[in-house]
């Protein structure tokens, strides 16, 4: 079967591998019918060494089932379901508090934890198919498919941010990036009632589409002059919660200049720092709370599908171009480069 | 009038200074009745330069009003009164929602911003008396004094640390320190009904009181033995909450050990670093929170003086020992040297 492979920084190839198969009673294994790029394989895309390569791409997909193991018993051949970014019992203590991703199964996990599997393929074996896959009750080809397939990860992880960080009809939210998750953010505090929704993103078409999706004020300065902007749209205190959903410091520094005294920082972009201030000028003095994770997507499904289902909401519209693997690597560089915001790939 | 003077690190006087009087109608001229030495004083006469000084200290007291300026309403001579460790105004939008450290008072703020003024002395102005002052009812010879005193700091301050952990009836914590803040969060834990407190701290006299305060587990190891044993009383998971009442780069380390999937951090003890993990291996990966701050323990005062009065807790068992203001300086030492817990000051 083919399948994407990044080998380092830029290099992304679609090769033929060997097909992936059932190898443990509660494996599933998936025709891919729809996958993705994401915004976080924009970081190694940028700054992986040849030496950590290749190694198998793609964590978000819908599919069909082809084969269960035989302990396999929510899912059969011949449903179509979607995979979260994280493979998960749904059984564990952690898993019934909502918290997928810190699974306690020993196969539970990322997908990077599986080097011979990836989501960016024409199949994929999937592991604790029971606790990960989720019934899709549509057609692989219904007009939803880019929505549910937001499912996987972005929409989950825009809607974590917004839990996370406490967002109600209360709370004024500042959102910080204009990827797929931050404008997915976007969507799902106004889903949550928040009134006042501040976009900071400097790209028309994504804050467009960000101004569609709920935002009612969109600040395209950044720095200073990004935090000047929102605290004037603020009476001066910034907003309850900041949706962070970049990763980069400089992310993390606005959001401490647009966070409310007593506020949450709610982070969902995977950090690419490991220190950063946390101390009496920065998060202590006015009790600032830093929140956020790898979302529990998982946890999120039953209660976002009936909105896709039934049309209130349409994340799809994060995608704004479509391929099929070959053309995964132009992908990869037109995310790179901005020209693109996401990429859907129909293996 | 005499007051408390901090010269440099390890050099505190009494001295005579020019006696307090009422500058703004909204002051409150305070004869000091009971007051004390904050593990935070131990911050500075650690490492205070002799530069930056001489400073008054003092930030915890008791005492009976002598004087008002025509704007006050709300305490009148005569009335015993205690002061939170922060000025407020009790009536800004901050102080409404319980966070009275974020006073947009122009005139609110902790003591230090008022150079001429200190709690370690015979008398005090207070700004805003209306907002800062809470009336006692009771008399300064009462013997419920030193309880009521900690309703100044420490006791708020463990309460804080507590409820911005999300500390109930379902969550195990942790308490890291046996200074009077973290005694007084395993008293706050308790009083909020979680079933296991483990407190770190290795210094047998104080961890006996934390037990009497309600921990449940003592752990006296410290670094990766000390995580390894949280960890094993807590089925290998670690606490749902960490109360972090230090505030040294260790105190955060041992706290990233020992705290829970999703679980959160809450810092009271005053950061002595600004930088610290946050990323991926830290807080991120298992969506670990971190919360806390400046104790806005003016919002506390009210909810926590009847389990006081009634006698249903005795926080004031911190206080192991008393001295007049010219026993101050001893204080000091005794306690930077740990002989003692937390000292009473009766000037």
């Amino acid at each position: 079967m083919r399948a994407t492979l990044m080998y380092g920084a830029g290099d992304v190839r679609v090769e033929t591998v060997p097909d992936s198969v059932i190898k443990h009673p509660t494996d599933a294994l998936v025709r891919i019918t729809a996958s993705c790029v994401c915004g976080s394989d924009l970081h190694p895309y940028g700054s992986m060494k040849p030496e950590d390569g290749p190694v198998r791409m793609g964590h978000e997909f819908i599919g069909v089932v082809e084969e269960t193991g035989s302990e396999v018993t929510t899912v059969e051949r011949g449903d179509l379901v979607v995979a979260p970014f994280a493979i998960s019992d749904n059984t564990c203590p952690f898993c019934r508090e909502g918290l997928h991703t810190s699974c306690s199964h020993p196969q539970a996990g990322f997908w990077d934890g599986e080097p011979e599997e990836g989501g960016q393929a024409e199949a994929v074996r999937v592991p604790l198919a029971d606790g990960t896959l989720v019934k899709l009750p549509v057609a692989p080809d219904s007009a939803l498919i880019p929505s549910l397939l937001t499912l996987s990860d972005v929409l989950g992880t825009g809607h974590h941010a917004a839990v996370a960080g406490g967002v109600n009809e209360r709370t004024s939210v500042t959102v910080i990036g204009d990827g797929a998750v931050g404008l997915l953010a976007v969507l799902s505090a106004k889903r949550l009632g928040a009134e006042q929704i501040i976009l900071m993103g400097r790209h028309r078409a994504r804050t467009d589409l960000g101004r569609a999706f709920g935002a009612t004020d969109v600040v395209s300065a950044r720095g200073d002059e990004g935090i000047e902007t929102v605290r004037e749209l603020t009476g001066g205190d910034g907003t309850h919660v900041v949706l962070e959903a970049v990763g980069h410091m400089p992310a993390y520094d606005q959001a401490l200049g647009v966070v409310r005294p007593g506020g949450v920082i709610s982070r969902v972009g995977v950090p690419q720092y490991e220190e950063a201030p946390v101390g009496f000028g920065s998060l202590f003095r006015h009790n600032i709370r830093l929140a956020g994770g790898p979302a529990p997507v998982r946890a999120y499904i039953e209660e976002l599908m009936p909105d896709i289902l039934n049309g209130t909401i349409e994340p799809g519209k994060v995608f704004d171009a479509t391929t099929d693997l070959d053309g995964v690597p132009a992908g990869y560089r037109d995310m790179a480069d901005r020209r693109s915001l996401k990429t859907l790939v129909k293996p």
